[in-house]
């Protein structure tokens, strides 16, 4: 018999618990929304383990500073500035001071680039290195994934590709052109997370939905499109330089590096039309630009290809712990 | 060479990141202060790892409400009722259906138990079974572990040793006569936290420090005594009924099960002498009791043990992860 895969999992213990009385969020989102005050306590968990998350070449400072953007780039996408975190580490007996210390580091690393304090934690014995990360933030509202409306735009924050190269580069010894495979290396051990894009946005009320790419593009757009029900229509590939000859090369399809990878932290969002140039100002401003890749139509929720008169539909499929 | 143990790694992090902030809390506290509206946001991670803490014959019922009673029990100690949880899961490849209801039912007993509202949480792989959970509430104030002062009344919610045991029957087969050997059993594999009481003794203002003994009364009573820079006497050994007679028959001493066991979910306070006999009234009118089990003294920091005119010290030593 299989074993369930994280979405049959999550299934499983919803059906079982139940959500939340509102108005708190239900389970799923990705963060949970508390009222506290006047406004909401916004918190978001993400568990970073090292068999499936940290690839040999990953120093354990870049391990420990991604455990972090990964649960910082949910808060991007929601447009909230995380506050606090804390993390729970699970360590493999015999470590020394150096290899904790490496860890530290990334701590430190991320806590300073996202000015975050760092407020407590808990630290086990575990066979293979675990670092969960919550985080702690307080806003207004967030951007849900169920706003996007029939005319917006779809945007993205920054093009795709380079991890799932870099990922077959590092662990299956893929070639590449020597810059290309520089990028695409730092862009899996190094990833970004766009904080103050995603704030600055939010702020200025200029993003209807938007998520996270971190389990992959097709999968953003399929979950705005149900949630939002409507119907994306993309009608450009956002793939990063060199992305192209990379597929080419190894006999991939573009559009799996570029759709189907996941791990890029950018934010896929859907803007009214008429904002769309106010967002790309604002984005510019700080020294970042949005990719316009195609338009909420009104339709059955799914998400369509149609580049040079060819259409083709986007699965939704990414990565998925357990599959 | 040998490997970093918790406190060594948790020392070596807090040097390399520092503190918050005030008035945020410092790392190290039992749970998290965060300053939010007119009052505290209180948070807390602790990590349960089927390896360290879940004997084989512990069901995954059993096992997923304990992850959550760890850290209900810090929350007890302080006096906050904790409102909110997120869970971060580490599953093994292959799981079936059954084996994720049984997490699911032990997650929806302890919810239920604590009247908690489960908000979020994520899934991934690992080879074992690893449970974050971190909770969430909000306070005016905490009963921190400082507060003790000459005079007070040292108290526990419980008496020990069962979890000693039953920890041995559970891993070294030591034999116990049968009602014993239940009591021992049941300790271990459904921990009690005794949430009304510590909220009730903290609404009153009726503690002046407290900690939640699962790393053992000798790191609980230690851990008061240096924060709150005096001697703590105890005279009184709180063995739970039975424990003498198991210590005897297995030749161990009474004092490794009573003070260096660790696991018991009590609180470990401390109490102005004058206002004790009200905090009893309180504990009773919850169908609990207090046991007072010395004072607190002038003097060094550190815990003396004074039963039938012997004079002995108590060992800071319990449970230390990657010792």
């Amino acid at each position: 018999m299989r074993g369930l895969n994280e979405h049959a999992i999550i299934k499983e213990i919803i059906r079982h618990l139940g959500h939340p009385a509102p108005p708190v969020s239900r389970i799923g989102n990705d963060v949970a929304s508390i009222p506290c005050g006047e406004g909401m306590l916004i918190a978001k968990s993400d568990m970073l383990v090292a068999k499936t998350d940290v690839p040999v070449q990953m120093t354990l400072e870049q391990a420990a500073r991604k455990s972090i953007v990964m649960c910082v780039s949910d808060f991007v996408a929601k447009g909230v500035r995380p506050r606090y975190a804390l993390i729970s580490l699970g360590i493999p007996k015999g470590w020394e001071r150096r290899q904790v210390l490496e860890l530290a580091r990334g701590f430190k690393r991320a806590k300073e680039e996202f000015s975050l304090e760092i407020v407590g934690g808990d630290t086990n014995e575990c066979d293979d290195l675990v670092i969960d990360c919550t985080m702690l933030g307080f806003a207004g509202k967030t951007v849900p994934r169920s706003g996007a409306v029939s005319g917006d735009v779809v945007f993205v924050t920054g093009l795709f590709g380079n991890q799932s190269a870099g990922l077959r580069i590092l662990t299956k010894g893929a070639s590449a052109e020597p810059s290309f495979r520089e990028r695409a290396v730092l862009s899996v051990l190094e990833p970004q997370a766009r904080l103050s894009l995603g704030v600055a946005l939010a702020e200025a009320g200029l993003v209807n939905a938007a998520m996270d790419s971190s389990d992959g593009l097709a999968i953003c757009l399929h979950e705005i499109a149900e949630q939002s029900n409507v119907h994306v229509e993309v009608d450009r590939v956002p793939d990063a330089r060199g992305v192209r000859v990379f597929a080419e090369e190894h006999g991939v399809p573009l559009e799996d590096l570029v759709f189907y990878g996941g791990e890029e932290y950018e934010i896929v969002g859907s803007a009214s039309a008429s904002l769309f140039p106010e967002a790309c100002r604002v984005a510019r401003g700080l020294g970042c630009s949005l990719t316009a890749i195609g338009r909420v139509v009104k339709g059955k929720p799914g998400v369509t290809l149609k580049v040079d008169r060819r259409k083709t539909s986007i699965r939704k499929k990414g990565w998925i712990h357990l599959a």
